[in-house]
């Protein structure tokens, strides 16, 4: 199998997305490694090393992707035996012509603290684990979001992705069986009713994640799902409460519908 | 300002870290707008609207950042009154050359929930939020990793987001005042001693986090940040823990660093 790297003088993160998206369009499967935090020529070195014994091993060229802009650098892993794809060179020229502003040959550290927004996002986090699951119902004022849901229909992981990847203060409360039977906007939800999001998802999907968690109870029967959603969809209706279908989606995908539904604003790019 | 959007028939994720990273090189500031899941036609039509009334109200042709591999709606979005930065059209080519093997354009979905690592990452994510800071100690056996480090060292957002981001299932334990005056490790992480990863951070930061959350205490005083880092990096050292110090470090630094020293397998790139 063929290896691909992802190299780069910060996280790699970067050459990761941008080497992911490409070889995606391929159907074919890959070796993946990424070789992060290479600083130092005698790290670059090394890292060249590494490829050309994939390369050896392998008896085919591993891909290359990276974004380095330190000359000395590149050319040691423009050196290695590989095919290699350094996707900001093609674009830095056009882009500086079009702006009339020089590119700054930095270290590439996208993912670096230095962004001012980082704070921000360690608080979302702090926040949204304060406030999951409906665990504290008195601190609504501060949230940016509210997602609000059956259990197991993707609240938790879609508020820490928020929180984490956007610095978005995501709360989010569980509607539970006891509530069903005349289910409302709780009280204390009320004067935050314009931060609610609905989550819901398919009936089957949601018995089997939570025969996953609980076997054979009336928690993961297919009466109960059925009723649940049914009424959740239905205060969603009533209220007019914005909401998305989990069924088929990744906490990124949910991610990205409630963004562009709600026009929060992020804290990161 | 000029305006930089980020469109995709997806999250738009690839797009967004596409331009960020490029337009981190150039010392200006820019509006961001992105514009997820354009799927259809009519949905391009809308968003050359968008973009060429920017063009318009700013006066400055926006630069659009897009992975579509529909050619409709690439032809759509080429239309636009902005400068167009494809990053795929120039790798694909290359790419099926080396590969002998035919780019596939499909809907460009390199975030959605089609991954088979996708379960991995959920699970992952439970079995963080149940291990965080100490709440299960008797769930080890699972952990792929296990953070360990003073209060406020930045272990509950490196957890999630390694537990997010990669599917590692990521427990977290403190170390806290009571445990300072022989600090070792304690009988129910012993036998996971192999798992153990600490986290460390210079005294004023951790002074000046936790002065944040408890003002004039002696839990954010320096006497008690001094004496507490100074016992766990003498922990790390006698016991030979890997450890690094996160005070200058992002969370995807911090991830990136742990995955390159412990070389643990990820579920996702």
């Amino acid at each position: 199998m063929r290896t691909a790297f992802y190299i780069s003088d910060g996280t790699a993160i970067t050459s990761e997305v941008f080497g992911h998206a490409l070889l995606s369009l391929f159907p074919l499967e890959f070796n993946h490694d990424t070789i992060a935090f290479v600083e130092t020529e005698q790290q670059a070195l090394a890292a060249k090393d590494k490829i050309n014994r994939a390369a050896k091993v392998t008896g085919e060229k591993p891909l290359v992707f990276h974004t380095f802009v330190n000359p000395k650098i590149r050319e040691i892993i423009d050196s290695c035996d590989a095919i290699i794809y350094n996707f900001l060179e093609h674009f830095i020229s056009p882009i500086e012509q079009e702006l009339g502003v020089s590119a700054k040959p930095k270290a590439h550290r996208t993912h670096s603290i230095h962004e001012n927004s980082y704070d921000n996002r360690i608080d979302a986090v702090n926040y949204s684990l304060a406030n999951d699951d409906g665990s504290n119902i008195t601190n609504y004022e501060q949230a940016d979001l509210i997602l609000v849901g059956v259990s197991r229909s993707g609240k938790t992981p879609t508020s820490l992705y928020l929180a984490l990847q956007y610095g978005i203060k995501t709360a989010n409360y569980p509607f539970i069986d006891e509530d069903m039977d005349a289910l409302k906007i709780p009280d204390f939800l009320k004067p935050h009713k314009k931060k609610l999001f609905g989550l819901t998802i398919d009936a089957q999907r949601l018995m089997d994640i939570r025969d996953g968690r609980m076997a054979n109870s009336k928690y993961s029967s297919a009466r109960q799902c059925r009723m649940e959603i049914r009424a959740v969809e239905n205060l969603y209706k009533k209220e007019k409460i914005p909401f998305i279908n989990t069924t088929k989606l990744s906490v990124e995908e949910i991610t990205a519908k409630i963004l562009a539904q709600t026009g929060l604003q992020r804290y990161k790019y």
